[in-house]
């Protein structure tokens, strides 16, 4: 929730990042946000070291947190989508204590698998990070897809 | 929640019931239904078409009624590991309408997938159905991990 100074326009060139401010774009059915930049509206999922660290760990995570882990890997799943023309659909598990599950499923395919914790302090350092693990995410389950294509094909 | 008169003792000799009976004693920490019999266990997930009917479908999902599909689908995962030795993970998301998805993953395998729809009226007519429905995902995931073992055993 800081960051926004060192806005580097090539972090924005990901499609990743470009599936994430469009899912955002999409919600915003009466225009409110029209004229926000690209890094207000993503800024939330920016959260630095020491801010982490000042957060605490007790009660329930956030469910605005949860609702950003969630688009996080919805825009994990449409980048996946449009790079490989197979839809991707996530589901999510996550505990009270912020731990948990998420998956993104590709026909028979569980294309990417990641067990979460600290749900509570999600986030990322900065735009380039964001970008970095969204991609990282992308590529993983593209290249099981491309590894088994029958199951993803199912 | 009827229908104990004619407890069958075949459907108890399904490797389902007794993986879902399983489940719910080992719940039992403190004894408090040991005594109880396995159809009595069991007989709230027994629903016939009549007490279906009377049913409302206003507002969510009573929370045992979500607990009851969960354990169906742990028991179809449970009855899985016993019969392959894989590990079948249950993912679950309903909205609070009654519909959502669910998935039984085993390896990188989506081994079962299921919509769901009128989560509300979750139950079946008698024992005998509750076992048949029970084994028949068990068989539909057996037969895929068995296509695609590779993958089951990522």
């Amino acid at each position: 929730m800081t960051a926004l100074a060192e806005t580097p326009a090539d972090a924005f060139d990901s499609p990743f990042l470009q599936s994430l401010v469009s899912l955002i774009r999409a919600e915003d059915s009466y225009g409110a946000w029209e004229k926000r930049s690209d890094a207000r509206l993503i800024e939330d999922f920016i959260v630095t070291r020491a801010e982490k660290r000042a957060m605490p760990m007790m009660a329930d995570p956030d469910p605005d947190t949860i609702d950003r882990v969630e688009k996080f890997y919805k825009a994990v799943g449409l980048t996946i989508e449009k790079r490989c023309g197979l839809m991707a659909s996530p589901m999510m598990k996550i505990s009270h204590e912020g731990f948990g599950r998420v998956v993104l499923l590709v026909g028979r395919l569980v294309a990417f698998s990641k067990s979460l914790r600290d749900v509570h302090r999600f986030g990322f350092e900065d735009f380039e990070t964001l970008a970095a693990e969204g991609m990282k995410a992308v590529d993983q389950a593209i290249a099981l897809i491309e590894t088994h294509p029958d199951v993803a094909k199912i």
